[in-house]
């Protein structure tokens, strides 16, 4: 289970590109397949994005069979991604899966590349949510977003948005609006390191107005994210300090 | 900023290789400043970690003097790293710094490669804590983890004791065992993918008594972590599934 990070290929880890050179077989959603370069002995399984535990299996049969697979996924496998789903296809299969070597190489998921463009927004504690209503009912979601909006951490929000689900991200930025000020830095980061990358630094009042889509991350601060204002056209830096309070030495 | 990831040199970005082969001045808390290999061109600058903010001015000056400085961080610099000390130096510091050509290199935080270690405990819904009371007072970390374990959040805690904050980690543990069930999946993972990396999976009744130090990550798992049994001797596998409760959809 290979992570390829946000989309830049120099983000990629070493052991995650060696991992790549490796496989014989690899197995994915079709953009992320498509990220990695065709050779010679390399069979590409390029599938579709709601199949995910199917294509686990696939991928489970075949490395039982005695193949070297690589299932990728973009940024961490693990966040949101494709490693839980590996992991719920060998729960409930054949029980000799469990013996495979089964590795999973870690990758940069986006909330921390879009973190890095702009400076720390994460530098306090955080949290990583997903918006989709796919595997989780949506009184579930805004329970936890409310709690962790009272909480005052940092939050990413994954999968934000999507044509089958074009109401939740408003409804989100709804419910932040009623806890965190008007003027709390959000930030929506678009296809985060790729060639069509769009980063705005937006209040939470105009976040509520602005266009997002499946490829977006939002970032919403705590109280404590500050903006560092920089030359004309430049993008400002946003940091959440580690100091809250007042902790007993700085 | 270069973010070095938990230790393997293979968890390195190619990025991130590349901005230290290309930087003049290495700046970095001793451990970080030693994983880079020494070569003729590069000046060391190794510190205490107790001094992030001098450390990061320090940085500031000599990049504003015409140097290429790189910082390195253990993990993701944003991630209880350097990152935010940084961004604190340049907001308060010399309105020139702003305009100096900074970039940050994301990196494997501590909380992802423990996870991939593992399988994908972080599959579901997380957040990350930091136990530290040196800069956030006790009463504000203890209402945020009572949140996160009150919404049922897989919680990833960093810097969970240390030496002058012996008792931090048991106090977290004991509230957690208010809420969540003694057989709760936690991990102890302590240095993850370094030689001397040690991860056990206990439950949290086992974990309460379990000895930990500065070193260790602790994931809590939520109600729905799950383990999956291999051979004798054989770490399980753990995760958290996507689905929570009824989703609209599998």
């Amino acid at each position: 289970m290979v992570g390829l990070g946000p989309g830049d290929p120099r983000l990629l880890t070493a052991a995650a590109t060696q991992a790549l050179a490796q496989a014989e077989d690899l197995i994915g959603y079709h953009p992320y397949v498509a990220r990695v370069p065709e050779r010679p002995g390399l069979m590409r399984h390029a599938s579709d994005n709601r199949v995910e535990v199917d294509r686990a299996r696939h991928a489970l049969e075949l490395a039982a069979s005695g193949r070297r697979v690589a299932i990728v996924s973009g940024g961490d496998p693990g966040v949101f991604a494709m490693a839980a789903a590996l992991f719920e296809a060998i729960e409930t299969g054949d029980t000799t899966w469990r013996e495979l070597a089964i590795s999973v190489e870690p990758g940069i998921t986006a909330m921390l590349a879009a973190a890095a463009r702009l400076g720390a927004p994460l530098g306090g504690d955080f949290c990583a949510l997903s918006l989709s209503d796919n595997l989780k009912p949506w009184d579930v979601i805004l329970a936890r977003l409310e709690a962790v909006l009272r909480a005052d951490l940092v939050i990413a929000l994954y999968n934000p948005i999507s044509s089958a689900r074009p109401w939740q991200l408003g409804r989100a930025l709804g419910l932040a609006a009623e806890i965190r000020r008007p003027e709390t830095p959000v930030i929506l980061a678009r296809a985060v390191t790729r060639p069509d990358e769009s980063i705005r630094v937006l209040t939470l009042e105009e976040a509520r107005e602005a266009p997002a889509d499946m490829a977006t991350l939002v970032i919403i601060g705590a109280s404590t994210t500050r903006l560092i204002a920089r030359g004309e056209g430049t993008q400002p830096f946003v940091y959440t300090p580690r100091s809250v309070g007042s902790g007993k030495a700085a």
